[in-house]
């Protein structure tokens, strides 16, 4: 190990011990801490977030001058390169842009609940327009190559840029349009199915996930899973990652599909290098990555005929209204396609058009060429375009998701990027269905270590697909995925 | 406020912050934690504490400064004291000596637990011998008045000594040697009793300490219960304080009793003074003052007569076995009274006998008057003589604690001043009868609140003792209570 990298290596520890306290703490949070807790909480992680970041500066030097080293290899660039993106995000913003970002997103989400309710977008623009006015000086302050999204997008997806997106979602949407309308009218795929409405007990879902867990072979003494308002995954390290699902009572497969999805993250952030713990580069490398784990497992294998038969008897047993209902209405049930307003509720077809209009949206907000006023007939003119619905309401149309509030510009790209990734990553498993079919998950969680997971965060997000698989977001591959799948 | 101590109360932010995490990371372990996830967690741990303590030490010219105000109130007083105890331990113990302690602290637990299953003291011998030796060299770098011991009871109890601790001892040993003997003479509380051999459902025990949770008023949203392998409490927040159980499915008392035992330790945490929150002297005071809190809810009021009857509905209602016992049976099965070698299987009567051998033990020494090797026979000659009982092994012997391989030296006699406060305590609530009989407890934590809890730690134990009842570790309180309760 080069001395410098080691020195560096040595005062990170503690950043890392500060990260790994974060991580349980925002996963108590949202599973065990009884709810008045919460004040003394939001309190103990805005200062630990403080001081981690004041320890993160305060390696400034050192790692200017490890940049500077000669015959750095594959993992020391990589410490440098993630320190490198840290330091220069919390030396870009001024503090004082820091705390009103978080000052009015802290307050945003509790007026977008309520403007979302009410179907009252009025009320929310003027936080709206606060916000993407802050967002414009992050961008500003971090600074950008061509479009000032370009210092946004690369805040979540590093080195991911407008010209990229622009060009995947122009060869994905025409796509799309035509897999949907021949979707439509092929009829195999239904648009609604009986097993939507069907009440099941928790204890008995509860069993099915636990059996599906075990199915794909979980870690016992590495990873547990909890129930929480939201299904997320942490993992706090390499041999403690937790997952959490819901139990909403009826349509089973939502909470069906968040475990497997959970587990997508969790395999990934399992199967890092254990080397890499306790640095830098120690956790998953991108959201986009992350998210195309994810969506690997839930869509790519969970939605699959082949799972559908794997995982029938476990279900028929504990489920009581399966009787009557076989295999293949299960598998119909699990792939109905359906243009619903809502983004969290499409199905694999009709998913990216909810993205693709957020980043037109987006792009357009922080260009500067669209303005808040103008959002909602925005939103429900592409959605029309896309999908021939037009929204009964901002409620159901602009208003549905959390992240704006929150100020999260430049995340939801990453939802496509998870798509095209893990189709990318099912172009290369051509016997995916008989791994499937003969439960062999140990070898496909073995090609995701050897491809992607163990490197953690040593290569940048592109350098990564190129090395293992040679190209980068290529949307050809989700495209032919879905038409091999919804059109064969 | 003091413009100093507003300095260091806004510097002690994150040290707060800090120990809400470790606290977090404390109560996770023991509970949710994945196996494995043992290492990483135990890295982060230390990482954290250093930290912590480097934060302290940061603090020491600002605290000096502060110290030498003048008109510091009560409260600013007892910041600054809190904070010198806190600087004192950590620049008088060079960090080799933290270190050499940490090691032999990390491996001696695993021997001990080897040597206690085997019965085979030698084999743990030169550990203990190593202990020693390093905790003699705390105290002497510490420095102390007298007994070198005093180093060391000043730790766990600020400003408890041989000489108070002498006293006790030589008033408490006759009039309990006493009380015991006549117990046994009239044979009214038996020495065993048929319910300790009742297999019971956790299920329904846990409902039933549930119910008991609720009959304490246990603040829903402040406060959870969990499962753990030892019973302890944590006090996370002011509005988030935990507490764990454990089911050994037989002789339920054991686990009904640390619900009540904890749930003592978590009104003192749920009770103090909301604005001391985030400061030096936001926690409880002392392990003693602790233990007070913890032994008077579990044996002044949980092992009262009143008690029972109040409680007994419950368990008969949940706990099927009870069919044929009457309120009378159950009283006596909760106050057994029999020379156990075991402490933590001890009764109120015969429980400080533990404490007084294990007292004269560490006080010899860390004097330097006994030596480890003369342990085991010294051990039970002392049980012989108060209890009657010599141990068949040093297993049930010498062997039976964890605390000396921990290190903990000076920690036992708080169990005792524990036993001593909560007699103290009851000797001012000349209706504590009548409040349990009728389901008053609001009004017996509005009383502990006012003499004790709201203060925090801004009042170090005897002061606190002094201010609310006049008095402080007299042990004829605990005679009398004794001698009421089992020879009336």
């Amino acid at each position: 190990m080069d001395p410098v990298i080691q020195q560096i290596l040595d005062r990170y520890r503690r950043i890392w011990a500060l990260g790994h306290a974060q991580l349980l703490m925002g996963w108590d949070l949202e599973t065990y801490m009884p709810e008045e807790g919460v004040k003394a909480r939001s309190e103990a992680s805005a200062e630990l977030s403080l001081l981690r970041q004041e320890l993160i500066l305060s390696l400034k030097d050192l790692v200017e001058k490890a940049d500077k080293r000669e015959g750095l290899d594959d993992l020391e660039k990589g410490i440098v390169r993630v320190l490198k993106r840290s330091i220069k995000f919390y030396s870009a913003i001024p503090p004082d842009l820091l705390r009103e970002l978080d000052r009015i997103t802290s307050e945003a989400p509790v007026v977008w609940r309520e403007a979302k309710r009410s179907s009252d977008y009025p009320k929310f623009r003027p936080y709206l327009a606060k916000i993407v006015d802050l967002e414009r000086q992050v961008a500003e302050k971090l600074g950008y190559e061509g479009h000032p999204y370009n210092a946004l997008l690369d805040l979540y997806e590093e080195g991911f840029t407008v010209r990229e997106a622009d060009s995947i979602f122009s060869t994905l949407i025409p796509g799309l349009k035509s897999t949907f309308d021949k979707v439509a009218e092929r009829g195999y795929f239904p648009s609604s199915h009986p097993l939507e409405e069907f009440q099941y007990e928790v204890e008995s879902m509860a069993k099915v996930n636990q059996e599906v867990l075990k199915l794909l072979d979980m870690p016992k003494g590495r990873f547990r899973m909890d129930v929480s308002a939201h299904p997320f995954t942490e993992g706090i390290s390499v041999d403690d990652v937790r997952i959490t699902t819901r139990y909403e009572g009826k349509d089973f497969r939502a909470t069906l599909f968040s475990v497997i999805h959970e587990s997508g993250h969790a395999i990934y952030e399992l199967q890092i290098d254990r080397s890499l713990e306790m640095t830098p580069v120690g956790g998953g490398v991108s959201m986009g990555i992350h998210e195309s784990q994810s969506r690997f497992w839930e869509n790519v294998i969970g939605r699959s005929r082949e799972f559908v038969f794997l995982i029938y008897p476990t279900l028929k047993e504990h489920l009581t209204f399966l009787e009557g209902y076989g295999e293949e209405d299960v598998y119909k049930y699990f792939n109905i396609v359906k243009p619903s307003p809502i983004r969290v509720d499409a199905d694999e077809v009709t998913y990216n058009f909810h993205i693709a209009l957020r980043y037109e949206i987006e792009k357009g907000l922080i260009g500067g060429s669209t303005d808040v006023s103008d959002l909602p007939s925005m939103w429900n003119d592409y959605m029309d375009k896309y999908l021939h619905y037009r929204p009964r309401n901002d409620g159901e149309g602009v208003l549905q998701d959390i992240h704006w509030s929150q100020g999260s510009f430049g995340y939801f790209p990453t939802y496509t990027l998870g798509n095209v990734v893990a189709a990318l990553i099912r172009s290369h498993l051509p016997n995916l269905r008989d791994l499937v079919r003969e439960r062999r998950f140990t070898e496909i969680k073995e090609f995701l270590r050897e491809k992607i997971h163990k490197y953690g965060s040593i290569y940048p997000p592109k350098e990564l697909l190129r090395r293992s698989f040679g190209e980068v977001y290529n949307p050809a591959h989700l495209l032919s995925y879905l038409s091999d799948k919804y059109l064969r």
